[in-house]
């Protein structure tokens, strides 16, 4: 039975033919270069070849590029036998994911005479809506199969930008590096997804859910190319000028005050004071979450290593104390700790963007407020009004993630998509050809796999 | 007798020696800054700093750097035994490459009152010819000595110069992204070589030309950073402003489709439906080669993303039905599958720049069309002839390569090159000093080795 | 007893706690962001946004980040069983330095009315500070504590800032990619370090100091970034336009010829011509150390190539011949080869620097001698005396490293830092959870490390 389930001989090639065709089709119809990328448009006004958005933001894109396909992706690698999904997988949701998100993005944030119209801007933007995809693949790593994950990039990406268009053309907040549109959007998204597709028998694949040392080792390359890269991250779509520059410096303090309290908590909260490799892959990674709504703001470096000092502590406390939780009592089956990373330090960062925001001044931000907040610049509204409608964007993503996560959740689960068997979740041989690893071990892995599939059927 | 001959102690470091004292010489004599390196030159000049080539490139040409270092060198890293080697070798070929490219490549493209005139857009096109040399390794992966691939890339780089020049300087054909000049010439010139050395008893090393899991996983590595810089790398040398921007784009979204392709057609094209890792690796990069010459042309992403649908397509064909026909009628051992992801796409690639080229007008292009297609726009060809300009450019190209390819296949034939003998095809313990896979483990290597050695003086 | 000392529960926690605190607290009282990230400031000025600095350093800024993360920490993964602690030491202790650099860097190179003023350049130079750390690191890898490492870095990177304010302030020398203040000073504080460290048992441990397979391919990871993005490094504060230009160059070609003396030289010194990874991961690289002070001169090419040759060939001599020697006769421990790659290049870059400024011409360099030279430019000194500055500075850090390593060695020595055992040195699971290799290899790694514990509380 598994085996005509969960094989993809003819599910996979139609979903993504079926996808891709699609896409190409609402891309003839309706996406046009911008006026900085066609040709005639850019000629058509005379402007230095400088002064071309490219040359601001291309850099930051490359580098949120590395975050999303070698840093996610590497990042996930750390089960002993899900590398290849891991990172194929991410590869596959990704690239169909930014398409889609340039679409659904262009629709919501203004067409031009009926066409969306896009450029680098409109590239990193859709790398950040694949980022949230991503940050939920986290939360069902290991099983779920590839038509499920596309299943949910479509919805995701949808609400993503439903959510997108709420919080920043309609309620005027702020979110330059996502602590609320991406973080915890993404991964209370993923969370209820989770707990929908709760399995109670998940511990028949309990032994293939950790680590070994040398998938630890490539976990890390995710790691690190995703602190390194943060503060690209968090600036890519700012204002030019000292807004991208303040928010790197920030984001770039944020993550190293969030290494030092993630090291600590680390040591602390092992019995043997020995330091865990899940905190330092990710709890390090918290500051740079946390940074990402006040990053561009006024924030300071001493406001800057606070968060990121906060955001490391509660991160390690999450998954030494909360995840147990999460999984006993409410059910849900966190693989990558995403709540750790992306949900409470989202949310931490939405607070501080709320409460940067509601005490801005023009003794403060001078003539650089147009560029931060354009609303309480032109006189629209206070500084604490801004707050406020920061602090309400935050209950709207969580509303949207929760009830979009929901209701994807249980069209992911229709038994159509070919969902792993409890008893092969976290392993790559049922969705690849795996080879062994070395020479004369290839069969014993096969033996795994095909004992499980008879004890599946015996069952 | 092995030991003799495939003994690097002498023969290498009197190769590298001897070549890099002749670059040193060469340079001392050729070799000067262009006007926006040396001191005096630039400061003669009254421009501002930010019109200095450097910030328009110098982000790209890293990201090129990445994709000939750690791209082309990790891709590569796929088979159990051979990671040294093809990391290591794919180093030292690229290292001496890039000198001898930035002389030939000098030498054709315009000499100033008798000197080489260099910057950061003759560093980029020097890690391009690299990048052909590396194509071409591709296809021989494992089956030549260090000093073949240098005596390849010696002559390799000289003959591409020649190509580039008939190409962009006498048939004023555009290729900026290289799917002519890098990717076809790199492709057939190999799997010419391959020809050559054709070896009927290599079956004998079979059992080590295959991935084990971590290897795949490394290749990975060098799978998804060669994706996610081609954009650059395409748009690496094209005209400043919209032209750059334009070429990234229409990149990206090729990469984009043509990943969504490959898995579809890996899943489809396999009797149990799992993907093949093989193909992921490499057919999800075609739309990357296949919108090399057309990339920076009014493509639009709609035509982009046709193009990389039908790369990813063709490319995983090619891996499941026509690699077999090729090792077998026509004895081209394609250890990396170059013809699938470099020759056909590359050959593809160089269709689409013909027709784009040939439909250009200037209702679409503007202004712009000075930067694309000067020709066209001086009036000195129509469009459609700039099409046939580009066809011929092809037909040119396939001329040199396979020619080129032949008699340097001989050359490299010659037995003095210390080949590694059949038994041995593969295997890093060759050329390299390896330790053991964990404690222990060192001396059942040695073991295979000496057997081997032992095996091939008994017969 | 092992158990206690090396128990790291509370220790780690407290020094990580107590540093992290401080450093929030100082920055909190100095530190502001300079005129090119604050708001206020930045739009009080007329200035346009592509002249912030920002866009003329970010992308390096970045490349030099991958450097100090993924290139020192996965160069030092090369250990069979220290790859947690290499990746993971290296970045808990670079996230400290770059702080603790920022004020101590900020307090030598001047106030702005008590305040020190941070910007991209200033997050570059702490990275180059930390670097130097990190080359220390590489002297006592295996050996030390994580507490010992900190507190090696909160030392080091005020004597760093001692020294480099020494030289570029008072003695008005040029080391703009850190040949002198960077490389000598990094290598021969750590090996001082390491002599005071001597551990005459250290045979112990010997089966451990030594690489697998998997290892030294991880390890060419953190090589050909070096590698890779060295340019970059060299040229990340130079003067903006030509300087930055000519610097990468210089350095990309000094590279490349290193690479080949290297391989050459590898080949050579083997006893049965067979390449050594150790050469190839290290010595690769020492061109680019020995262009750091003359990269941004007028070297010319040719100079640059012949630099980088010699490097090659010292380096790789120095691992084969040296090495030997510095533990034997003069006790001193280099995990790395520190003095390879950072010590011996480093010194003949200072020697380079030294003659390539004396002969510096305002024929050669034109208006451009301001930013090369300023004091040679407004003839304050004579180019030849500009050459005196620059070997005074070379001794200058060489006395500083001396003495300074002598003092931190022996503060490092103190008995409370828990420093492993002799029998546990290169070994992740002192101070790790450390998984199996693949399942059920786990209980045979912690009885190791038992065995070892036992073996020492019966010694």
């Amino acid at each position: 039975m598994t085996d005509v389930s969960t094989n993809m001989r003819l599910k996979l090639p139609i979903v993504c033919f079926i996808l891709q065709i699609i896409l190409i089709i609402l891309f003839g119809v309706l996406v046009q270069y911008d006026h900085e990328v066609d040709a005639k448009e850019w000629h058509s006004h005379n402007r230095s070849d400088y002064e071309n958005d490219f040359y601001y933001r291309y850099p930051s894109f490359q580098d949120v590029h590395v975050m999303i396909f070698i840093g996610f992706g590497f990042l996930m690698t750390f089960l002993q036998r899900y590398g290849f999904s891991s990172v194929g997988f991410n590869f596959l949701i990704a690239a169909f994911a930014l398409q889609w998100a340039t679409l659904m993005q262009g629709f919501f944030h203004g067409m031009h005479g009926g066409k969306i119209h896009i450029g680098v801007e409109s590239m990193i933007n859709a790398d950040f809506c694949t980022g949230s995809v991503l940050i939920s693949f986290g939360a069902v790593l290991g099983k779920t199969s590839p038509i499920q994950l596309l299943v949910m990039a479509l919805f995701e990406v949808t609400l993503f930008a439903v959510n997108e268009f709420i919080l920043l053309s309609l309620l005027g907040a702020k979110d330059a590096g996502g602590s609320m549109t991406i973080h915890t959007f993404g991964a209370y998204f993923g969370l209820v997804v989770a707990r929908v597709l709760y399995r109670p028998n998940l511990d028949k694949s309990k032994h293939r859910n950790s680590s070994v040392y040398h998938s630890d080792l490539f976990a890390m390359i995710g790691t690190i190319y995703l602190w390194m890269f943060w503060p690209s991250f968090n600036s890519a779509i700012t204002a030019h000028g000292d807004d991208q520059h303040r928010t790197a410096l920030n984001t770039y303090y944020s993550l190293a005050a969030c290494t030092l309290a993630t090291y600590g908590m680390s040591a602390f909260t092992a019995h043997d004071g020995k330091l865990d490799m899940v905190h330092i892959q990710n709890a390090a990674l918290a500051g740079g979450v946390a940074a990402g709504t006040a990053g561009e703001m006024m924030l300071t470096p001493f406001g800057s290593m606070i968060v990121g000092f906060l955001a490391g502590i509660i991160s390690v406390l999450g998954f030494k104390f909360l995840s147990p939780i999460l999984e006993e009592k409410l059910k849900i089956q966190d693989t990558c700790g995403v709540h750790n990373l992306h949900g409470m330090p989202g949310i931490l960062g939405a607070i501080v963007g709320a409460v940067t925001a509601a005490v801005a001044s023009s003794d403060v931000y001078g003539g650089g407020m147009a560029d931060v907040f354009p609303d309480v610049a032109s006189g629209e509204v206070e500084a604490s009004f801004q707050g406020v409608r920061q602090a309400i964007s935050l209950a709207v993503t969580l509303g949207m993630a929760l009830l979009g996560g929901l209701i994807v959740g249980f069209i992911m689960k229709l038994p159509v998509f070919g969902a792993p068997p409890d008893t092969l979740c976290y392993e790559d041989s049922i969705y690849w050809e795996v080879p062994g690893d070395e020479e004369g071990h290839e069969s014993q892995l096969t033996t795994v796999v095909h004992s499980a599939e008879t004890e599946k059927l015996n069952s």
